[in-house]
Parts: structure tokens; C-alpha cells; sequence
């Protein structure tokens, strides 16, 4: 139950929608649960959602698959909606063993499970990309910043190399409430968009590229050195955390 | 006349608290200005601020004190709100020369003349500093933010090293709408701040340091790097980019 | 023999509890060892427990099962305790055949087999580690640290994203007689747990992460620029160094 | 004299504009000289027109005013073109000193003086930069490519920031028969000319920057990994090199 | 239908070879193509060769042989050559399946199947290599050039360790038009052979080495600091964007 | 009042040398200081001793002669002993200004002025030095861990090009309690001596060098993979952090 | 034929032990041999061992079984001796397959095949090596300066952490006329040997290490800085390089 | 007295041209010198010649002018040569105030005064150099050598851009015992030296460059990745060591 959430609860007491002992009874059940869930080689996070806005989310890179379904067994039986991040199909298979509702999404490499109505983002989140290859980045922010309850809209293949396909999209640019850009290579597209819209862009430079990009940090530093204003930048290919940025400037009141 | 003002000039026409003729002149001033003004070492931008929320503004380094002011004259002449940052004493004197209104910020290293009353921010944006030595860049950050519109709170020397200095104003923390974190060293504070609220976070490396910082670095990928959720970072020691981040998210409707 | 053992055999002396001739004996048979042996692909040392206070730890990597089963055989032979770091399933069997009496800690990497009782150090190592993915550094510091005749505790899964979590946590800190702190990513753990005691702080970056993380540089820098006092930090993923440190530490009289 | 020249003289030759006497005299002058001169600090190159098309080039960096002054007075004497980068006032007024027709360039940190006419490029030269920082450099690139015989255009203060400003110049970037882009910073420009264009392009980053900009390290970077083609890059700050590529490529046949 | 193209479509049309009606279709056929064919994974670019003189070019790396096949078919089918880069043999087999004209080379890693005849260069390319191991690099560098209408030649094995085999081939160095030089190691010979010739030289490290050659690093920061004149630098390993640049140099009107 | 500090009290209480009386009224002393004291450019934290062992330590890079003093004086008004770092001989005279019985140790550029007696260490720290140009460093580090009440020893101009002055020492490296080793370039000295001692060695790099020594990295990566056992490491040109681990260590009772 | 064996060949006539028709006919045949074999994938050099003292080398990695073979018997047909390095088992199978005298040594990853007596060099080369993992370079050293005609020895295992077992070498340090030293880790060994003697000294950093060791450069910057005099470096993991330098040195007359 | 002194000095006891007693006389006023000598902020080591075969050089940077003349003043005293590099206008006067013979070489920024004739090198010592930037190093390395008793040539300005200015002095190379080649931007000279003679190659890289040279990073990489074989390399700039690289190999009996 996060700040929003809880909002919405007294609201609806306020309102008369619901009475006070109803609500009483939602906190309570939030309250009596543990803080932390100790399964031997994790610690799951049960108050996250409640410190963050959204429930602990389980970054899959070496853990295996049997402890992802483990973790994930413990997020669902809490009544947490789950996400897996950089997974693998093997990861995806065993959660749907045991969570058969649970989805894979092979490209964003991440595994959901919805649980309630997220409380909704005020506008649209626009995740573009540069070019394909940075699709996995670009779909693992789309994907995440869905399942925290975001409308999101997606702009692929827009490189600065083509310019003239970008500035064909203005419109949906300005009709965005935050923008997610991914880019590898020279990492020039978020300064691009930076320069033609007033919101906030959040840019997340991938490892897509060869030789002198260096794995990311030549997008990276193009990235950070941008004089567009407006431009944050988060780690190389971390599409969830541009996700969570985006989704927390969303999810303002 | 950025977007917010825009909207409030035809809020005030349906309102009828201002003839449509008032309206009609004060869109025509602005189109009829040049949307850039060529003055040999420099284009000043005139149409900055329905583009990007603010006027131009002028970065200091590299310009000589002639060339501050004289572009400061320009940016005053066509009614904007001035921000000059990365200066010097030198370049405020010669600014005050023509400007006597201006007035020059020593610890933020800035000088600002505002004119009209700019559009104002929805909630509070917190800047929080680790070290007495952060304080130039928490303060361009502070000053920036100010003259963009936003009620600004300081947060200074609250570094992890004595961590429940911190813990002590979670209150602050967690009432503001955007939060600025300016760090050298091991730039850890972000992630500490970061893990505490919901709100997004932005996070400037400072140069701070010596031997192993690398004039920035460690900090930088400190930040980079942070596992806290809802954080984002600019440029080291971009005290004015973090602003500009801050204030486009303060400044949604 | 080290230090502490051949001090605590004088001391049994001094009290009449042993008679010199034991004595004698005991001390002849380290002195008529071989310095080290020539065993073609490496020289065993073995007087390296007396010079350095523990006996030649076998740094398993890119060394064959039956190179690391050669060398083991003569550690023991020789009556010493074994240590193998870095090490896999494969050299574990290997070891074992010569050796029944050989344990493989698979967490931690590490084979290991007591012969003695080792002279026990003055209080407790804490080992800490800020997330699941730092376990096996921080398990190799943790058995290394036992090995070596250390009491020693574990607090894992507390980095400062859930800061709460280690803050609750301050009595064990502060009842440790040194304390060694895991962690990858941003690195931040050690600067916040340096700030809570007066004790020696071992940090030891780990290659934990992604993208800027750059394999461990970011926790290293982070940990060298730390502004916490009484820290030090030792080669990324090295657990074994770290415990090298804490015991010497923890031995001294 | 180079291979343009010499062409031109045998042209004369044959339509008789010219005695055979005549060209055998032009042609014995230049193989009477001396390759080189040695004068102690330096050996002036006197045959490098022949073989590389434009006379010696004297960098002037890391050079007292003197040593800058005898070197030029050498040159000139041979009846050479004179070009001097990176030099100072002082320097300047050295070589007018010796050569009061020389010409200082203080913006572009150059000395020139022109004997004869050079061989003509074949079409124009566009100097583009991205910011008023970036002058120093591309205003090199331009005197220098002015004085290889070049006709040169320049179009500043277009970085992408403000994309519409470059937009407006389609005309202008496509009537160049080659472009040279100085930008700092995140060093887009190139990349986006790039994809406008179909002649070559030759990027040189500069030092324009702060923080991660790390002296060019990321414009560099950015110019290296850009997607569009035709586009070649030269060493930071290197406006010179960027002249002399362009210029050899404007002088082909 | 790039520049050269259309220039020799319309000349046609002038001297009378050509009908006004016949060109008027071959012209309208391009315009009514679609600028870009979205087919899920990639958007073909179909007016690229207008806009950059040569169709758009598959980058193999991260596709999978399928979608390489699928995006090489709908290239072909608008009438376009087909070049792909840094391809494998079982993606070559993929496109050979629906396209059996197809032509693979191994040791270049390209696909290339010819469509019309290309506007043909004015020169020659001399495509150099230092060594061996630089072959591949060289050869995508070769068949890049030769698939876009370039007259190629070939001097492989010329390294500056045996600098005599180099100054053997003068003559061919001074016949070409442009030149493309790979070298990995310290990258040396692009400076040797800049300092020889008055054409462009378009350099090309590669990622041949090991140790401190950093995976092309070292040749890359030679190549940028060589003091011969006309040189400018591309990727790590760039052979087609060597090419690129070569050919818009060599189809220069 | 540190651990040490409080324990002594209680003792002596314990052992009837002082009343209860006298006792309280010290302890309370204490915690009616006010936690820290906020003079607008620092807030000076009065109960780091309490927490750390030693009262804060004022850092005096970037810090005007003013400032300092001004910090200076809170301290000492306060009770505590006075240690400034990284300071020059400015702020000495404005602190003797105010504090007249303030040192000023050039070498060690630190400043300090003794309050009561601190509780002494256990043993000796022994304060090795590679090379003369490491004698600020190694000073900073000796005059910091004699202020904490710490034996200190020196052993300057030992470095391993000439391996046998430092042999010959080994009488006093097998004294110490803990050792601290400053040196620059190739950072071997603390190997050597870790591989002769079994005590805790704290290796400290220095930036002295010149070319690839960048800065103090060579000393700080050879350290950091150092094969010796019992080594850590503390950030380049740190000696005062070498000191605080050192004298955390000589403190453990 | 290099220049040792010319002179001797010279001496002989001189002597008398050799008629100058039979000289004649040894010199002819060298003269008669090409220069260069072309055979596709590389040009085999034939006259390298007059130019610089050993015939060409195949550098094996990137190299098939089947094209290392092929060269290998271009080589030994011409009389040659072979060398391979960075080689494997498959290529040295190949080898042997046309070569059945030829010897491969699985340690050094080299293939040899003598031809003939080398010029003897002067003295002896001492390989040392700091640690087991480091063989494998110390033995491609080794064996690369046997097969050039320098009487080898080796000194395994004497790293910096246990310094007494390579003071007790100090006889054969001193008896040698080069000495290469191969270092993984820190790289300290080959300055603290540097230090013991007057002879050149060739270090050679390796590979070996982990974390902060990134692959040798720890250790190269350890050796380029060494503050020990006649010391220079090789690439990283480059045996063969040191073992030409110090054949070099060894054959000087 | 070095080794090869000491040689000639019983030599000429076997010669009878010098009595025992003479002999002992001078081998006895060595032995009863200091081995070194304590000045406070220096111990002067007097073996240093009898170890490395010179004696101590002082290294200047950092020391004030009056230290450097107390150990000029010590080492003459104890009838040593007298080398300082790295040194001033200001340290050379206040060395000639106590030792009116010292000499000061400003472009090599050393001073020197010889006593006595040192052992003779056996062959001669070229010092080549790629630019005129090059020169301090390269006289650096030339006066060093000169002063350890070895005939040096000097060979300057023959960078690979003009790579016939060096092709016609290939005889000078031949004719040399030792090739030292200090060259900065790209580094290429050594390896084009190096393919050119079979004689050891000592290379420098000079921090000369701007740019992407990165203070010699760029020639040190290039000349640690050389191709040509016989190259080993010293730190950036180090002229000093380049010779007593060169003077070990030249001193070799």
C-alpha cells in the first residue's frame, strides 16, 4: 500500500464509499505483515511498496531459477504484484510452475504478474529508442513502468541519423508527461528530444555499439555532457530504473 | 511566455479577468520578437523560454566579462528573467554596470535579475548537500531553482558518515515534491536519501575530494550505480542541470 | 607455529604445565622442517605460519584439480591447516580423494581442512554484506575468517537502500571486535556502518552489477573516497584479504 | 610547389602561355632548394608542399616567440606560405617583427602570411560549429583552410540543442562539397549534419566541456560511435587536421 | 537514386537518350515508395540512398539470421543492392534461402547482392592493411567500397616492422584516389603512409593485440595523435564506415 | 569522551578513586553539549568523539584561513583536542591568532593543539616512508596517530630499490602493532613489508611520480594486488585516514 | 643469416678453416632466396634474420592449425629455425603432421623446430617468475630465448611476499648477463631485483590477478614506474618480446 | 667504484702497473666510506655505484634548490659524479654557490660535474628524437648517458611523417651498441627504428601532444604494442632511465 494508495482509501472513507471499518481492516492487514520475509538467501522487502510506491521488485541477474520462483512465490503470497528484471526463459519457466498466471516478456527479458489495480500514473509515459538493438532496454523500461500503473507509449527507431523521422512525432513528444529515452552508440537522441520538448527526459544509455563505446559509456558521456536542459541520465541499460524515475516524477499528486 | 503562462494569460481571458485585446498584445509582443538575436559572439535565443519553460541561460565559463554583460543586456531588453552561472565577481561588476539590478550570488557563483513573476512550481523542491565543500553546487542548484519559480529548501551537511543527522529530518525529506542531492567523495547520500522517500530524486556529483574521487568520478558512478529506486543524475558538479531537472517535474500540472 | 602459539608453549613452560623437553620437542620438529618444498609446479612453504601467523593459503585459480590435490596433500602432510580460495566442485573431488576429511563450502568457493586447534582471536568478526549477490565474497571472508581460529558472525542483506534494516542492527555492530563489509554496485555500505563505530572497518568492493558499476570500480572508489574514519579497503572480491586483515587484527594481543 | 601547381605549370607549357624556359626555371628553383634547414632547434621542411600539397605548418605550441619568429622568417624566405597554430600575441608580434605583413588571427590562435596564390579547391568548405566555446577551433580550421587555398563558409552556434536552427541551414550544409563540425560537449552535431548530407564530413571535438566532458574524452567518443556515414574524426581540439583533411579532399582532381 | 543518379538520369534526358516520359517514371517510381517500411523489428529506410548516396545497410550484429533474411528481402524487393555487415555463416544461408543471388564473404563477414549499376567513383580506393589478423576488418572496408561503385584496390601486409615493403609500393599509394588503412597493435602505418601522399587517408584501428593494446584502444589514440597531414580516424574495427567515408570522398563530383 | 574515556571513569569510580559526584557531573557535562554546533559555513559535531574515538578532524582543503580558525575555536571551546589537515601556513597564523598555543607542522601541513590526555593506544605504530617526496604524507599520518594518543615511530627512505636498508630494520618491524606504509610510484613497499610481519599493515598511496604513475593510481593498484597477507589500503595521499584505521586498531582494548 | 653468422662465416675464411668458394656459395644462397613468399594469407619473410638477427616468428593466435602449418613449412623449408607462439594443441598436431621433428611445449604454447646452430650469445639469460600462474609467459620467454641461441636459466616462485627466497638467489642474479622478470599482480619483483643488480633488467607484466588488477595493467604501471635503475618493460604476457630484447643484449658482440 | 672499475683496477695489479698496496689503499677508501649518509630529509646512499654501476642521482622535482645542493655538496664530497635531473635555474645557482665546476644543461634541465673518468661503454649510444618538442627528454637521456661514460650521438627530428629524413641515416643506426628513440603524439618512431636494426631499442614516450594524447598515454601504448621485436620501453618522459637502461646494456663486458 503505497502513498497514493492509502490516499485513496481515506478518501473513499471520507467520502463515504467505504466505511472506517473497512479501511481499518486494509491498514491492519498491511501492518500485521512482516517488514521482511527471510527465505535463507534473500530477505524479502513486504513494506516497499508502502517506503516506495511499489513492492520489491527482483533483479533476476545471478540468482537461479529456483530462487527467483522462490522470491517470487513470497511477493504474489503477500498480495504484492511482481516483477522480474534481466531474467532468462529457464527463470520464466519455473515461476510459471508455481505462479501459472505469471508472463514472460522474452525481449523486455521480464516476468509479471499483476496483482489489483495499481494506482495510476496522471499522464503518459513515452519510452523511444535509437535503434533496434536497444529494444530490450527500451521494452524493460515499457514493461516496468506499465506494471507500476503508467500509461505508456512507445517510439522506436528514431536515430538521429534519420532526423526527419523524429521530428515527424513532435506532437506525441509534447503529449508525453515524462520521457524515457534509450540510446547506445554516440547516445545523442535524449539531447535531441531535450531541445524540442519541456518535460522531464530521463535518458538511459545502453551497451549497444562496438569498439570505442566501450560497453555504454561512450552513450554514457554523451548522455551526461547533453546541454539540453531537463536531461537526467541512469546507469547503462538499466531500463527499470529509468522506469522508476519516470514513474515516481508520473505518479506525483 | 512559457507554457504555464501561456495558459494562465487565456485562463484570465475566460475568466474575463483580461480583455481579449490585453491577450492579443501580449502574444503579439512575443511573436514579434526575433527568435534569436545575433550579436557576433553569440545568438541569444528570444523563444528559449515557450520552448524549454525558461529563457536562456548564460554559462558563464569561457565568456569574457564584456560578453556576460552584453548578452545579459539583450536577455533584460526582451523582458526575460536573467541567469548567468559558472561566473565570476568580475562578470557581475560588469553586469551590475548596466544592469544595477542584478544581483550577484559569491557561494553559488551566479547572477540573477528577475523580471515578472514566473510561473510557480507545484510543491517544494529540497536541495540536501553532503559537505560544507558541496556547498557551490547545492547552491547553483539552490539559486537556479529559485528564479525559476520554485520554493526552494536547503538541506546542508548531512553526509553519511553521521548518518542520523539525516534520519533526524526525514520530515523535510519526505514533504518535498523533488529532491536534489549534491555529493562528492563516495557520493553515497543519494542512495541513502533515495531509499527513505518516493519522490524522484536528482543526483549531482561534485568534484569534491581528492586523490581516488578523480574530480568527480567516484561519486558519479557512486550514483550511477545506487540500487535506491526513483533516482537520476546529471552531469558533476551541474548544480544548474539539476535545477532544470527539478523544476520541469515541479513544474507538471 | 605462530606468534600466539609459540608464546602460549612458553607460557606452558613458565606455568610448569609442559616440561621443557615437550617443549623442546615441539619446537625442533617446526625447526627441522623444509622452509618449502619444491614440488615441480609450485614451493610450499611452510614456514609461512610462523612468519605471517597462518600457513600458505592455495589461491585455487587457474590452478588444475590435481594441482591444488598436490599441493593440499603436502599442506596436511606437514601437518598444517588447508585453505584453498577460489576453487570449484571439480578440485573439491579431487581434494577429497587424497583428503576424506576435506570440506567444500560451495557458497564460498573455498575447500578446507582444521588440524589443530588455531590460537583464537580476541573477539568477534563481523562479516556484512549489503545483498545476496555479495554472498559469496562475504562468505569467503566469513570462513577464511573461522578458519583462521576467529569467532565469527554474519549480517547480510542490509545495504542502504533499506537503511532501517541495518540500523536496527547497531547492537551487533557495535559488539564487533572488527567488522568486514561486502558490496558491489554503489559500495555505499561501509561508509554507513563506518559512521556507526569506532572499530576497524576491512571494506571489500565486489564485482556485483552492471553497466557503470565496471566490475567493482565503482564500490572500490567508493569506498576509497569514503569519509567515514577507520576504514580501509582491500581488492575487489577478495573476502579471503579481508579476513587476512580482520585476523591479524583480531590476534593481536 | 605540389602536384596541383606543377600540373597547372606543364598545362601553361603545353597551351603555350608559357616558354618551356620558363617552367624549366620555376621547376629548377624549387629542386635547387635545400629538403630541409636545420637551424639548431628545428629542420624546416622545404619540400613538404611538393609532397604533401601545402608548405611546412609550424605548430607553435610548446615554441618561444623567438624560435616561432626564426622558423618563419625561413618559410617566408623560401617563398612559402606561412602558417602558425596555436600561438600567442606574443608570438605574433615576434614574427611581425621579422615579417610585418604577417596577420594575427586572435580568436583562432593563428599567424598567417600568403605568397602567391595557392592551387583552388574545387568547391566550398563549411565550418560548422555547435557552441560560441567551440570558436577557437573551428575558427583554426577555417583561416587554416582559408590559407590551403580553399573557399570557406561558416555556420555557428547551431548545436542540437536547438535542432531548428540547424534545420534552417539544409541549404547551406548541402551546397558544401565538405563539411568540418567542431562541437564539446556530448558532441552530437556531426551525427545529425551526418544524416543530412551525402559528402564527407569531418568531425573534430573540442575541449568544450566540464566534469564527465573529461577534456573531449566524450564528444570524442560520441563523434567515433555516431551511426551516420561519411563521417570521419580528427584529434580533440585539432582544428588544423580537420582543415587539412578537408582540404586535401577539396584539391582532388 | 542518389545525386549521381539522378545528375546522369537528367543529362540523359538532355543529350536526348532518354525520354522525358521514361524518366519521369524511373523518377516517380522512387517518389512513391515509401519512405520507410515498418516491419516490426527494423524500419527499412527506402530513401536513404536519396538522402546519403547508397541504400541502408544491415549492421548484422544482435540480429538473428531470420530477421537479417526478412529486412534483406524487402531491400531488394524495392530495387536496392543489399550490403550486410558483420554477419555469419548461418545468417548468410538464412538470406541465401529467400535471395539465392546472394553472395557471402567469410573472412569480410558480409552479404552483398548487386541490383543496377552504382554511380561509379571517380578514383581508386587503396584499401592497406598492416598485418594479417587485419584482414577482416580490411576486406568489409573492400567489399563495402567496391558494392557502392568504387574502383578497389588491395596492399595487404605492409606493416611498419618491415618498412620496406611499404615504400616499394609508392607508386600504387600515389595512384589512388583515397586511402583506407586498417592496422591494429600501435597502429603506426596510417602515420607512415600519410606522411608519403597528398590524398585523404581514411584510418581504420582495429582490435587486433592483446594486453595493453586494450582491444584497439592503442591503435585508436595513434591514429588521433599521427602528425601526418589528411589523416582523419573512424571506429574500432569500422571497416564499413571507413568505406562510407572513402566513397563519398570518391564520388565527389 | 570516548569508549576508552568512559570506561576509565566508570573504573575509576568502580575503584572508589572518584565519587559518583564527580563522575555524573563529567558525564553530564558531556551530554549537555549540544550534539553539533551550526556556525553557517559548518556544523561542527561535538559528540564525534563519543561515536568515533577522536573529536571531528577539520579537513582544510578549500576552506579559508577564516573558516578554519573560526572551526578551530568552536573546538577547543568545546574541550577537545584540536587536529586541522591539509592546511597551510595562512590559516596556522589566523589559528594562532585566536588559539595561541596551536602547532603548525609544515611538513605534515597539519595544525594541532592538545586538550587533556587522550587514551592511549596499545602498542606502537610504526610509520614507514619510501622516498623522501613521501615524507608529507607519511607526516601527516605520524602527527595524526600521535594526537589520538598512539606510540608512533618513523622509518623514513626505505623503498625496495635498495632492499637491504629496509632488511636491516626488521627488528623494528616486528615491534610494531600495526604499520602504516607510505609510498608512491610503483607502491611496492607495503608488499615487502607485509610479507615480513604478521601485524595489520595500512598501506597508504602517494601521488608522488611523474608520467604513468597518473597521479598515485600505479601505488594505489599495486597495493590493492598486493599478494601479501594483512594489507589494506586507504584512499591516494590519505595519511591522516591511515592514521584513524592505525589508531582504531592500537585502541582496541 | 644475421650479422653474427656473417661475421663468423668471414672469420672462417680469414682463418682459413673455410674456403672463400664454399663462403661464396653459403652467401649466395641467402642472396638468392626471395625476400618475401607470398601465399595468400600471408607474406612470409625470408631475409628477417639478416635484418634483425632471427628469422620471422609466427605469432599464432587468430591463426588457423591449417595456416600455421602452412607457414611453418615455408619457414623450415627455407632453412629456417621455427618458433610459434600463443599457440595450442591442434596447431601444433597440424604442424607436426608436415613437420614431424617439431617439438611443442604445452606450458609455453610455443612450437620449435631448430635448424642449424644459432650464434651463441654471450652469457646467460635468467628467467625468474614471481608466481606459478606466471609460467606460462616466463616459459615463452624461456623457450623463445633457447631457440635463439642463449643459454637459459630459471628462477620460479620468488615473489615479493616471501623476499628471503630470492635473497638467497643473489649469486645467480649477479652471474647472468640480462635478466627477464615475468610478474603478475603488483608487479613489485622486477624492481626490488632491479635494485640487487647492474645488469639489464626486461620486465614483463602478466596477466595474472584479479579485481584491480584489470588484466595486467596494475603490474605494467607497477614496472613503469619502478624507481629501480636499467629496468625496462614489455607488453603485457609478452615472453617472446622480452626474450628479443634480451637476445638482443646477449648478442651484442 | 662499479664493477667494471673494480675490474680495471686489478687488471692493472696484473699488469703491475699499479702496486697491491695502491690498490688497497683505493678499494679500502671505499669500503671505509658511509653506506650511506643521514641528511634529514635524505639518507645519500654511497654504495649506490658499486650496486647499479653509478651512484645516486638526484631526482629534483619536488625538493627546494637548497636540499638539492646539501646532497650535490654530499655526493661530491664522497668523490662521486654529480647528476641531477628534473631540476631548475634556481636549484643549478644554488648548487654552483657550494660547487662552482657544477654545470646546468637548461634544455635537459640537469646538472652535472664529473670526477674522475667513469668506466667506458663499449659501443656508442645513439638518442633519437621525433620532434623538436621531444628534446628536453631526449637531452635528458643523452647528458645521463654522456655522464655514465658512454659515447652518444644524437639524432633529432626524424618523426615517421617524414619518414625519408630518417630512411637516409639508417648507416648511424646500424653503426650504434644502443638506440634510444623518444618520441611523444603517436609514438610510432621506435617501431619503425626497430624494424630497421638488430641492435636493442630503448624507447621514451614524451608527454608531447594535446588532445586525445592524454600525457603520453597514447605513445607509451603504442610503443608497449610495437611489432617490431628488441623494443622495451621506460616510463612517460623518463630520459633518465632510457639511459641507464642503455648504459647497463652498453657497460656489458
Amino acid at each position: 500500500m503505497n502513498r497514493t494508495e492509502l490516499k485513496a482509501l481515506l478518501d473513499a472513507v471520507g467520502d463515504g464509499r467505504l466505511t472506517a471499518e473497512a479501511a481499518q481492516e486494509q491498514i491492519f492487514q498491511v501492518l500485521s505483515q512482516k517488514p521482511f520475509e527471510d527465505i535463507g538467501y534473500a530477505r524479502v522487502d513486504h513494506h516497499r511498496a508502502s517506503r516506495q510506491g511499489f513492492p520489491e521488485v527482483v533483479f533476476g541477474q545471478g540468482k537461479t531459477p529456483d530462487q527467483i520462483a522462490g522470491i517470487a512465490e513470497r511477493i504474489v503470497a503477500a498480495g504484492h504484484t511482481l516483477l522480474v528484471t534481466r531474467t532468462t526463459p529457464q527463470a520464466a519457466e519455473a515461476v510459471r510452475a508455481v505462479l501459472p498466471d505469471a508472463a514472460f516478456h522474452p525481449l523486455a527479458r521480464t516476468i509479471t504478474l499483476r496483482q489489483g489495480e495499481p494506482a495510476p500514473g496522471k499522464g503518459t509515459i513515452l519510452v523511444a529508442a535509437a535503434g533496434t538493438a536497444d529494444l530490450p532496454v527500451a521494452e524493460e523500461a515499457a514493461i516496468s513502468a506499465d506494471v507500476m500503473g503508467n500509461a505508456v507509449e512507445r517510439l522506436y527507431d528514431v536515430g538521429v541519423a534519420g532526423i526527419h523521422r523524429l521530428l515527424a512525432e513532435q506532437a506525441r513528444l509534447r503529449s508525453a508527461r515524462v520521457i524515457i529515452v534509450a540510446a547506445g552508440m554516440e547516445g545523442a537522441l535524449p539531447s535531441v528530444i531535450g531541445g524540442l520538448v519541456d518535460v522531464p527526459v530521463v535518458a538511459v544509455p545502453t551497451s549497444v555499439g562496438y569498439g570505442a563505446s566501450f560497453g555504454g559509456i561512450a552513450a554514457l558521456l554523451g548522455m551526461l555532457n547533453s546541454c539540453a536542459s531537463g536531461l537526467s541520465v541512469v546507469n547503462i541499460d538499466n531500463g527499470f530504473g529509468a522506469a522508476a524515475v519516470a514513474s515516481a516524477i508520473n505518479h506525483l499528486p
